[in-house]
């Protein structure tokens, strides 16, 4: 056993995460998160690297508070695990994807203030109950998107 | 040359971070975050292990929003990189220290929504202008506590 | 400004690393690392996921003690910088794939014992000087495949 | 439940790891990583900043592994879990200190080649058997010294 790959990234969102639900009823959203990359050139100034881009993927409670709170443009701090999906296009060529497999996530205080309000959900957002968010994987929704 | 050690913390703040100044006027905070442990022991079963406590510094805007933001019990998303701080007691004995020097954090979006609001600050914080913001330590405060 | 995404990841190569030449003569190697999985299940049993391959790029000295030490099999620890590239198909389609600028990298010590020996290079690998080791990308080699 | 904080490290060995044994017969070994930190200052130069040091111990065949090939100064890359110790001096002053507790490590190939041997033991190097390596804590050995 070693430890998985986890990352963190800190950007902006693309879009507008959208919440979805799987076929048992399990809440999830997908967005993308840009990097702006910088670094200090020989000179000593600041220079914009490429941005990276980093499809998010979130489920239950954290994907519904995700879908209430952010926008096109909210700057956040993700913490996940980075995964890798293998899928087929339409006309049988392999391809593969990574994504990050969001464990917790914030909105960014490096330029704005927050309020926050605690969730109090009366019943589970899954039929699969509280066992199945020990493993976000298990009740992913099934489409016919790449996962990430 | 190699990449610093950053980390990621999730946890909760122990207490109300408050803002203070440094002499030239730098507003900085300091708080702690403790990360509860958990792993499946070999019944598969959720358990707790012991909490680890990270003594974590801001500087400037973030500073600023962090205490406009947060109180004891907040659950946050931190990102930043690990320091050693070595310091004297007034015995004179040597000791030393680690802390997070915080890069960016957001309050976690787990078990509630947030609503942000952008802050637009008319004047540095700082008299050390922008430039002093590419080295958080630059202006650190002197006072008589350890660093962390 | 924030921390780039930085990443460690530990596994098998796939692959014996082949070392090659950019135009100007500067030593780089690609190899595909290969991450197994592992996690306990309900009943706490270990059980494993779908490995994770994570194509590495390294540059210069480290490039040239890769290929002279490791092949495929060997277990390594990679620590690096997650990058992405754009790239356009034959047919003109737009494709981006992700890759580990390799930082610091070593044979890991869990199944095996290691010999080091210290190499000194009567002159740098590369006719950009010393000053081209800061910015790993600055002479980065053209050729027709992605980047990664 | 969120990751728990793990952390890479590259950096020196500041003496040679010492293998010991537990009451139980497990082997592990506790060393110290030096890790230099540059930076680009604002002419654009990079300049030397504090070192950090950080406490690691491992367990085991990588315990084994470690003390058969490591001494002073060797470059090593580590993974680990940052863990946190609380512990009290003969006087009853209370006081807590982090380390890593040893994932994966290698011995970086920056500035050396490496030569492995994979290691086949023919009996477990505990009495605790398989089981045991799921925690590296369980069979911690007490002594005398703080944990880190």
């Amino acid at each position: 056993m070693s430890i998985d790959p986890t990352m963190v990234i800190v950007g902006n969102l693309t879009e507008d995460p959208e919440l979805r639900f799987s076929p048992n009823g399990t809440a999830w959203t997908v967005f993308t998160v840009a990097h702006n990359k910088r670094r200090r050139d020989k000179a000593g100034n600041w220079v914009d690297g490429d941005p990276l881009f980093m499809r998010c993927k979130a489920w239950r409670e954290i994907a519904e508070n995700i879908a209430a709170s952010l926008t096109r443009g909210s700057r956040v701090v993700v913490s996940g695990r980075l995964e890798q999906s293998h899928w087929e296009t339409a006309t049988g060529e392999k391809r593969s994807s990574y994504g990050l497999a969001v464990d917790d996530l914030g909105p960014s205080l490096k330029f704005a203030t927050a309020t926050t309000k605690k969730v109090t959900r009366t019943k589970p957002t899954t039929t699969g109950g509280g066992a199945a968010g020990d493993d976000p994987w298990t009740s992913e929704p099934v489409d016919n998107e790449p996962p990430f």
